[in-house]
């Protein structure tokens, strides 16, 4: 019987093209989260049922993948890196300094409904700091947040910042209709919502929020942390009051960045959160962290053409059938170079570096002649030679 | 209720030092692929039960890890990278030009015995070219092997190479039976156990084998291949008719790395498989490549020091609490610099330093320090001076 080769809904496939953007972006990230110090970590695909479920609310209980292994023991699939993260500190406390500053990059699974847009198997590129209240932490999260969207090649863009204390005792529908009235683009439609809204929520929990919308100033904390910013940092950074972020574990400062041009949502958020780490452990460990959102990040590079002129990789020549000890001899020199192994026509060599976007193919006959695939140009000469022009 | 901190039987935690330790590993081995021309790829954790079922033998359909998902689908985690690439090669053949040579580096799950010294959750390393019979593939993909091991480091280890025909006819039981008589480490213990082998196999199945064993010559398809390689890579190459590779689905060349003084077995092997990947097409597909180990790389290298001295990343100065700016210099300078973020007495600070082995410390006050970590030594200047010194 042939099977019909496919795979599940919400789950991918990357071919090389797609899989060397990614490993591109990812480099770039990795580099400036290294740069500040901060470390990898990795945890595993499956822990205990029992380490995440009831960690994600109801709707995380829901599309979390479970089941029960071979050895009758109940298992889940990572469905974030944060609760991970928590297990991690309480479970080797002594060998982690704290503050412990790490990264991780991992897939993680949600049963989520793919109509929406969403898939089951995403990355997650999460950075956090455990197990420091200081507002430096929180700025240089910021810093790397906006330093991760320069680097990458973003120019108009904004970090949206707020306090999630102007919503104590709020109740959780109120924060996330305020927060949804951020989707709203036209501004006076946005303006219009926010005056409904507002005369709905019964006043006594109104009290902050309206003063720091009315004064369209920070906190006093927001305001700490943004006066540690360097000025360069600092111009990207604008305080909006009705930003909420969806998780409810936020307990402090609390962020969103929107690509300008891009309008499929945040590509990246974060913020403080000092209750949820302390879940596995015996004392309360304060965290500050943000988080990328990797599909749109790719998707916003796309749109933006930040991916154009960038080198992602990939043979930069196709050495003909013949040239293998040449073929050897270029990759000594540095140069990615791919052979051509089935003993066939030039023509067809040609076609094939042709349809794999190879920018150059070197005909290894009794001389060794560079072919252009680009203007088609053939030129002679010694290895030495030619390999200058790669 | 506390939940216990812990992670399933078979499955890791990787913390900042072994996850730098990997990282390494897989960096210095990407470089080698691509600089064959090789390219990545990626596949889902989860697939379609019935695209793995029945691919892996008795043993592998009962160490899967399967299970119904929540929409009553039957699923499968990915258990090896072959059989998704012939899955991938199948679905996509109008985006694929063939060869298709690929690299593919993911977690693969077994529910094996643990006790085994196995783990459940692993990385593999594969690298195959599919949709080529020519000699000069298996010769690319014995170069690409050896060059790894090289580039990792190693210096003392050898290829063992065999055709997997002149088992043809052997019953399996017999074919694995000769190949594990090479874990005998003594040579006359493994001479007499073979002798006693050979004379418990019918005649009839040894045709082959005893003319190869006698002959001490490889088949006519092994000397091409040898003949292939340029004279660094020859000279790890030994033709020895003795090795016969766990996996049944081998059809030619086949080849086993062993390093020098490590025991715990090959750290790598591969071969031509020309049946498999046409499981999932109508017509037969030729392939050929290798897996590298990764846990017992790691564990070689470990035993033969090979990642003293080397440069695996990690903050190269601890920038203390009041020098935000400072660090914010010294990271433009292409220093990864880690700032200290409590308002702690310096001293606290240094011994963060020391704990997380950060080699030096730029105490900033009124002036600039540069203390190195190991002498001790202490000096004072610019940022420009002491920025020279890292």
């Amino acid at each position: 019987m042939k099977i019909e080769p496919r795979t599940l809904k919400g789950f991918r496939d990357f071919l090389p093209k797609e899989a060397r953007k990614r490993a591109y972006v990812l480099n770039t990230l990795k580099k400036v989260f290294e740069s500040y110090g901060f470390e990898p970590l990795e945890t595993p695909v499956l822990e205990y049922e029992d380490i995440l479920l009831g960690k994600y609310g109801d709707e995380g209980d829901k599309l979390m993948y479970r089941f029960e292994d071979n050895g009758k023991r109940r298992v889940a699939m990572r469905y974030d890196q944060t609760v991970p993260l928590a297990r991690v500190v309480a479970q080797y406390a002594n060998d982690l300094p704290l503050p412990f500053k790490r990264y991780q990059i991992q897939n993680v699974y949600r049963a989520d409904n793919t109509q929406k847009g969403r898939y089951r198997e995403f990355l997650q590129v999460d950075i956090d700091t455990v197990g420091s209240y200081s507002p430096l932490a929180d700025a240089e999260t910021i810093r790397m947040a906006i330093r991760s969207m320069l680097e990458l090649g973003f120019t108009e863009f904004k970090l949206f910042i707020n306090d999630r204390n102007i919503f104590e005792d709020m109740p959780k529908d109120y924060v996330s209709r305020i927060d949804k009235i951020n989707n709203i683009t036209d501004e006076l439609e946005q303006d219009k919502a926010m005056r409904k809204l507002l005369g709905e929520i019964p006043e006594k929990y109104l009290y902050r929020f309206r003063t720091a919308l009315k004064a369209k100033e920070p906190t006093p904390r927001i305001s700490e942390i943004m006066d540690l910013l360097d000025p360069i940092t600092r111009q990207y950074v604008v305080f909006i009051p009705n930003i909420a972020r969806g998780l409810d574990y936020y307990t402090g400062m609390i962020f969103e960045i929107e690509v300008k041009g891009y309008r499929a949502g945040s590509v990246a958020g974060g913020g403080r959160y000092d209750n949820l780490i302390g879940r596995f452990t015996r004392q309360e460990i304060p965290a500050v962290g943000f988080s990328l959102g990797f599909d749109r990040i790719i998707e916003a590079m796309e749109q933006l053409n930040l991916f154009d002129n960038k080198d992602l990789g990939g043979p930069k020549i196709l050495v003909t059938n013949s040239g293998a000890d040449v073929a050897e001899e270029l990759r000594k020199k540095g140069i990615d170079a791919e052979l051509y192994v089935d003993n066939k026509e030039l023509d067809k060599q040609l076609r094939y570096a042709d349809k794999k976007s190879i920018p150059y193919v070197l005909i290894a006959g009794d001389k060794l002649q560079l072919k252009n695939m680009q203007s088609g140009e053939t030129r002679e000469g010694t290895l030495e030679e030619l390999a200058k022009d790669l």
